[in-house]
């Protein structure tokens, strides 16, 4: 039994936290922060916690809380998130952190994208958190940087392909769709429900702070450099990302051979399912669950593959990931906590 | 552990049953029928089950079935459930039925508003599976009938003032909204995603099937027979019912005082959640799960009190009252395999 | 030919202005204003506009819009309205104000709902913009206090009930269901996409705003005074407001012979269209148009009629009304730029 | 004047094209087929055209409304158009055919992907009805293919490029994505509203039928062949088609460059509308219109441009873009009964 906070708890991934770590049978969660709600139950900031989760919002206080508990998650944009980090992890506490902040591994990329770094000596430490690739340095993890919701669709859509050789990195073309959520519950205009609703449109097309992450982590898997088109649309639904993947085979595999690459590669993992025969994933059927379903087609015609992954962004892409991540890190059973079934409809 | 049967797994009944049920430590799932999918495993029908549920669908065999199980579950339509139910009863089996068919008492009214029926003489056998009213008669029950999803949204939102006898029963005025899986997974151009799509329509005024059933729910709470407006409605959404009610209040008596009466009457009930002060319930936080959320408003100035009650269709509404029934009917927890935290958003 | 301005065109009705106005063949629109968008074309606001209006956004000067235009549609918030249209109507402009600030006749019970009022002077000049009913008092009216969205649906439902006499007023029982665009374009945690999404919710009960108004011209149409219980509720869909509005019958009447009552009392009206038989309205049938869809079922069993009305809450509710009284009190025939198709699906 | 018959009314494009076509100046709507609903008033079928349209359905007799019109839409699925084009045509009717029947111009290709043609001999008068490419051969054609949905948003957002040679025409992918009208009214599992909504999924990938036609007018605009990567998607609106284009480019372009390109190539085009600056297209901006939203974004990193275009599916995909081929036809300005304002939200 561990000890957790949730450090930012009023975002849809914080919600998603204690959705999901109420049900942890090795986790007590002990505190729960927002500097917007303070002194407010998180119950009443989100009602379908009532009488699962009654903590009173903390403004967050790194010394009282690292005090208090072994694990924290930190749910905070980008550059609130490295304000804390470090001090939490001086204190002692392992710290699973959904930013942006210590995914990148060279601090230029990051201040490219983002701005100045003020930790960038924990760059070295911080263990990329997606499991199915790097388990075994998660182990022993102090801090794990978990992925971006794109990234994960994406990486675990083009891993075996990539490690296996079969394509040719420069053609790399990833069409993704996301749900509303991933856009947070900060209010903007661009995501009122009138906004979105029959709606549908592409953004930050060949300018998604997403794409060198992807890269890095794709160049990771093969010997060369990744320099991908990466285009994100926003989808009018809750949940779900679906991301529509395209490269050039390097040599000939038809569909049912490329599959039978991909069965083996995720064998033993038991969060990614490949489809069967011509199967393709949709977003509904992985709703509210950390499972990346994965289908795909080899075209003879244009003698490319087309793979398609389907993940729910606040599950796979972000709150369960990082549960998942605390499993392998504390040595719990990896899907404790993560059995849950899709809910359909 | 019990061994149990999901007879008439394929509609959208079936799938919430066998996701719920594959989570519940005292349940095993031995059969899954489906006549249109005979020899398909429920796996392929809904992808959602892949990997917890991967039973082939077999036809409806009353004898292979009974030698099988323990408890089944009947989620056929109405007519097709009475051809099965009284034979898995004298094979040994308890039968909880997700249809119409033993909700109502009296023969009479099922044959006016449903068709003959050919074993009336089980009315008088059957439970009507609202636990909250009925936990008593339905620990030993062998014919439980699952309420309606209307009806359990309604007797709920008004059995504490019924019971109290603070409201006129002449008076009762009731406006619910459902979802699109209350109308199952069927084909009809009435439930097309573009017929039900940004519209939004009552229909059956006066004359839906639910009436009567709970007409007679009602009628049992107080002592007075119960003649009341139903209006459903088809909400453009997937799950979830919400029902308004309206009724004279027979003494003045504040929104306090009435909420003070509901807490009273749903102190021990772990799946009602009375709302506290103003807050209003919302399908949205009770979805995928088996709560009940109620709250309510007196109005002075009309003399009125308006009750408002969300539930999960599928869940209360169905599939979960029907695990919640099996668990007191079996003698386990009553919420065994049913903490279900809302997904939100 | 005659000359608008459109002040406060950034929000959802402002657009639906101008989406109405720019076909008007007897209008020139000639400004629009927006504090917030000044400077930029009205089209990079709305870019459905390119093309059909590329006026750029002015801020609000009273004296330099009158100077230009004959008549001004104010969609601006309560209390920003009654700042700007005494002005107008000085220098000699029409004024159709889609606003609350001039609907209610009673100065104590506008200032009870709302705050106080600076001009209350201007109430018995200004005509409730419901041409169904007021038509007469519209061909020369100055000022227009375009009627809320929700008391235009309930209204022309229950007017034909109320004028014959035929309903118990005491017993009146509204239950209505907006679309979001009716809670407007401004940022909202509550009006998020996925707050809103897969969700339905009362609101407002016993204490909504458009609770007097609806009360105020109800009881015009009879002798008597009216309370009615008024509840609201947010669908999830973009346009629409159905009402279903219950109310016990004086004496007995069938649908057919109700129906009849309607059909004669809105023979001459071109946007009323009463349901044949047993069709009832859906919100799907009205959207983008001026139409309000009426149907209705007399229920023997528990002598009440139940009315349902469909509208598009930004269009019979809101601009396609302000429209058509600007067509009554120029002299255009009144269906002038309104001979729109509902869009289906 | 002109007399037309819409053969096909019941489904989403036949009620598309009576919504377009009951207010066309030019045009008057004779009669209207539909087998199913034979004898039954097309507003009864669709309540949205109550007082637009009340025409009787009728079963569909080649001779008898030959007799009677000038111009024949056939809104009928592939097959069953070619079962009756050649009668009208000889019968001296002008026909616009929304089906595929006569798209392709290479019998063998449309036998491949479609069945046996029974009327190949008209594949050379037959006109694809794109104005934007052909105009001038539609101006006196006896018979006009109306595009595909999707073929329609993609070779728009090409062209351009592809006249000019500026991309490689090897490297052509299209990720598009349609809204769920484009799978018709006919009663499918798939797409009922539970199944399509918060659900995204791609479909018939490298396998759909819409390929051959787009191949075959990109090559038109080029001196190559054309092989491309098509993956069309299922998206939970009514109404819309992004299509996402990525293509190699041969030379070095800024996106100002290319947009230049653009603005040059449909400067006298009323329904395509280039984006200005790093504007991109959205379906809610095109909804209920003829037209085609055009964005583009050159990608430096990458040396790939990404095109980016939205149309209504039922409107320039379907039932706008036929009228306006009428409009070519018959002499009528183009967007006359077309000059429809986008509804937002």
């Amino acid at each position: 039994m561990i000890k957790v906070a949730v450090v930012g708890a009023s975002g849809y991934t914080g919600v998603e936290l204690l959705r999901i770590l109420v049900n942890h049978p090795e986790v007590e969660i002990c505190c729960v922060t927002s500097r917007q709600h303070e002194g407010l139950p998180i119950s009443e900031v989100f009602p379908s916690l009532h009488g699962f989760c009654d903590l009173v919002c903390e403004v967050l206080d790194v010394a009282s809380i690292a005090a208090r508990v072994d694990v924290v998650f930190t749910a905070l944009p980008h550059k609130s998130a490295m304000e804390v980090v470090p001090g939490f992890l001086a204190a002692g506490c392992k710290v699973i952190d959904l930013s942006a902040d210590y995914r990148l591994k060279d601090q230029a990329v990051y201040e490219h994208w983002y701005q100045a770094h003020s930790s960038p000596e924990l760059f070295a430490e911080a263990v990329y958190g997606l499991p199915e690739l790097y388990r075994d340095q998660l182990t022993d993890a102090r801090l794990i940087a978990n992925p971006g919701c794109y990234p994960t669709s994406i990486i675990l859509a083009l891993a075996p392909l990539l490690k296996a050789g079969l394509i040719d990195p420069g053609s790399l073309i990833v069409d993704s769709k996301s749900g509303t959520s991933g856009a947070g519950r900060g209010v903007k205009q661009g995501t009122l429900y009138c906004e979105v609703n029959e709606g549908f449109k592409a953004y930050g097309i060949a300018s998604h702070r997403h794409t060198p992450e992807i890269e890095q982590e794709l160049a990771n898997l093969t010997e060369e450099d990744i320099s991908l088109s990466f285009t994100p649309h926003l989808l009018p639904i809750n949940r779900g990302i679906l991301s529509t993947c395209y490269a050039g085979l390097m040599q000939k595999k038809t569909t049912a051979e490329l599959l039978e690459l991909y069965y083996d590669f995720y064998a033993d993992e038991v969060f990614v399912r490949v489809m069967p025969g011509n199967d393709l994933p949709n977003v509904a059927f992985v709703r509210g669950t950390n499972f990346c379903d994965v289908g795909l087609v080899s075209d003879q015609k244009t003698g490319r593959v087309i793979v398609v992954s389907a993940i729910d962004n606040l599950v796979k892409g972000a709150a369960g990931q990082a549960v998942q991540n605390m499993n392998v890190a504390c040595g719990f059973a990896e899907n404790q906590g993560l059995k849950i079934v899709p809910i359909f409809p």
